[in-house]
């Protein structure tokens, strides 16, 4: 048995490596060749190493990633425009993604670790990152190659991960508004403690502290909070569009969507600015902060294939401003503060 | 080399199932057993048969589809949501979604090529069938396993299909109004001519027909139509209204929502209806018809097993009735006919 993938090559009369293509990628050759190796495999009796070919084998280069069952939060939207983007810059690398459920995160390290070892999927993606992840600690204990889309929240070991920057997000769309001449700009956000509502609320305290001088309490009384259903955001904005705002961001487009009927219940038009850039910011026409899911996806795809805490990448967002005169909430720079 | 799985099983002390097992799916075994049965397969110098470990490796059970790149399209988010639904269903099952692009039909046709010679994938789905669709004899001629979410729209080779019944939809949806006392409903709709858009309207106009007894021109005049976008909906939508239409029945969430704005700046309240009940809908509060798409997902993946033609599934969707006063949108069944 001493045969090896040189003598099956001379053999058939092909190269070493249309031998292992035969082997691992058959669909590369044409059915001749494939025909031709295959029979030189039987004559000679060749057996090829089974932990070898496992190897070989773990470049099948298929990236694997969680997504959870429908809800009807508009958020997880988010997710599902992320999965086109980074489909779209992995099979230009030659990769896939492969889905998979599970119902929490310890189903879903168990999941990861059967994947990896039938060779379903070599490298994972971990979204929805939070406090206290530990997911992080299992994978990397086990030597699974994986990077996080968000930041770890809290203390975590060393490992890669890619996110947006919230802040200069909310910051870009304070600052256009403020550009306009806006001056008691709302905030419209999530209850404290989240660290992605804070870091988004932080964007908007910055730019009002830096160019207005406001602070502590003037901010405190400029912002309003609830969890991320419009329903919830409806009511939430009422008393702050009452205080006399003239413009309001907001952490997400779901909120946003809620200032815009608050508003339109007191006979209010003013600029609502979202975050996400959601169907729903598209649909109604209002602008929004883009989380540039084409660079996360592009930095991720190279996070997944550095050693572990090599590469932390923080992708810019950008504002989308649409003038859909209609819902009168066109971007304030385009059109001047509006009567409060 | 007469060793045969047997052979090796008997060696190890463990069923055939298991060294099967432990040359396939290593990952189901537990690590000692694995052990055991790799060097039983060293010791009794075993070769598995490639052509019929290939055979066997045919089941990796992984389901391909195509995604394309975002568009800010409202409904592009029923595949997505149709993608939860059918992860969770082929996990059930142990399959998986492997997810890849193409920028046309035929390289679609040429990456299921591809994935299914190198095994990455062994049954394909495809979406957005079209009048003409030359996927279908492609894969068939070539003998490559998949079904289709969305029937064929006109002649087409017998092959497996699931698709929702949008007349039911809307249907159900104008019987509603109907039940709540209306008589003037209106339809807005896509330009004629497109197999879905003309299926959405047919059930309203056989409902209209059958109950009220109204067809011809007056059903023209009750008759909206425009491309899928909100701001187009906005426009089409005024004359309907100005023409005393007490709720509307739409062809999609993306016409609903540019309907409700139309009534809103006419200051007209009205039960409007969308169709595929995406975030727009859960968004915004209104009511919309369901595709069902865990039906979907559950028949495709039946389909996608069986012999070509043998499996044509047509799922009947629902009625999501929301009842959000706040946005004058709530389901007529529970409100009454508005005041036009």
């Amino acid at each position: 048995m001493g045969t090896t993938l040189a003598d099956v090559a001379a053999h058939a009369g092909v190269s070493v490596q249309t031998v292992s293509n035969a082997l691992n990628n058959p669909g590369l050759l044409k059915r001749s060749t494939l025909d031709r190796v295959l029979a030189a495999v039987d004559d000679l009796d060749y057996s090829p190493n089974l932990q070898a070919r496992r190897l070989r084998q773990q470049t099948v280069a298929t990236i694997g990633l969680r997504i959870d069952p429908l809800t009807e939060n508009v958020a997880a939207s988010l997710l599902d425009r992320f999965l086109h983007e980074l489909t779209a810059r992995a099979d230009a690398q030659g990769r896939h993604v492969l889905l998979f459920t599970a119902v929490d995160d310890e189903e879903e390290v168990r999941k990861i670790r059967e994947l990896a070892s039938q060779r379903v999927a070599d490298r994972f993606l971990l979204t929805s990152t939070h406090l206290g992840d530990a997911r992080v600690t299992s994978l990397l204990d086990e030597g699974l190659p994986f990077a996080a889309f968000g930041r770890p929240w809290g203390a975590a070991r060393e490992h890669n991960w890619v996110d947006v920057d919230g802040a200069a997000g909310t910051r870009a769309a304070t600052d256009a508004l403020l550009d306009a001449g806006h001056r008691r700009i709302g905030f419209l956000g999530w209850p404290a403690g989240s660290g992605s509502g804070d870091d988004r609320r932080r964007g908007w305290a910055e730019a009002m502290a830096e160019r207005l001088g406001v602070g502590g309490d003037a901010l405190d009384a400029l912002t309003a909070r609830c969890q991320d259903r419009v329903a919830d955001a409806l009511v939430a904005a009422g008393p702050l569009l009452e205080r006399g705002v003239t413009a309001l961001v907001c952490a997400s487009d779901s909120l946003a969507t809620g200032g815009i009927g608050a508003a339109s219940q007191l006979g209010i038009r003013l600029p609502v600015i979202g975050f996400d850039n959601t169907s729903l910011a598209a649909g109604l026409g209002f602008p929004s902060v883009d989380q540039s899911l084409g660079e996360v996806a592009t930095a991720a795809l190279a996070a997944i294939d550095a050693q572990p805490g090599a590469v932390t990448t923080i992708v810019r967002p950008h504002l989308v401003r649409r003038d859909d005169a209609r819902w009168g909430i066109a971007p304030a720079a385009d059109r001047g503060p509006s009567p409060s």
